[in-house]
């Protein structure tokens, strides 16, 4: 998770929302990314699901049964459905989306039994960091429009 | 509709889940595409959201708020995701997918009010034509694999 939170780092210093993500499998880092909407102008371009794109690139297969993803928001409905796809087996999140995210905040859709695939889930490790480098990000955004929605705040964690 | 059935029989041809997807605007085709999950070995490779990074890559916009997506089967949770961050529209599928469905099977993802987009969604155009795809390409499979699932049937449109 320290890792992930370095990309989120980078890739505020990007000026890109601060998400990081990274998938590991037997204590071997299959890929990491970073948010990078802006870089690709694609709002599909987050870091869960560049992390999971590039490891199958890397890998070669359809599938990553014993795989963990760290990732230093809760995952939105885009990525956890990818995540779904992949039959990752653990989700570690560190802090919640209550607008978006779709493990614990509106929705708990890698546990869903309707589905056919249910991952493991663990949050709040690195959740404090996580939460200070979103607010730090968005205050920084507020302070040049205004407009600009509040991130989820510390009591979110 | 009748493009993305040709796109979904092309898929069938190149031995893919039978799936296309286009995106329009303004009556102008942005981006096409058919499911390449065998193709690209990556079960991220789904036939809408391929089009709709096609359609970022090539419009170098990140929202696309006037577009129309075009679908063979009901958008699943990853692609209903990427739908709603892309800010599309309106969405127009055609058979239903019984087990991965988000739009009206699973879960009605893109009208739900907590989130921050909803789109128009019609249903049914092309329905038979896919779902006869789908039948034949499952029916061929499980010729050769009897444990493979059993595609939606007609009765499931």
């Amino acid at each position: 998770m320290r890792r992930c939170l370095e990309l989120a780092a980078a890739a505020a210093a990007a000026d890109e929302v601060p998400v990081g993500a990274l998938v590991v499998q037997d204590d071997i880092v299959l890929a990491e990314a970073r948010n990078q909407v802006e870089a690709q102008r694609s709002p599909l371009a987050h870091a869960e699901l560049l992390a999971l794109q590039q490891a199958f690139v890397r890998q070669g297969v359809k599938r990553l049964p014993g795989a963990v993803l760290y990732c230093t928001l809760e995952p939105c409905f885009l990525c956890a459905g990818a995540i779904l796809h992949s039959r990752v087996h653990t989700v570690v999140f560190a802090a919640r989306d209550p607008k978006f995210g779709a493990v614990r905040s509106l929705a708990t859709l890698l546990e869903d039994p309707r589905l056919n695939h249910r991952c493991v889930v663990r949050e709040g490790e690195g959740a404090a960091a996580s939460a200070a480098l979103l607010r730090a990000f968005f205050r920084g955004k507020r302070g040049a429009d205004p407009s600009l929605p509040l991130p989820p705040g510390p009591d979110q964690p």
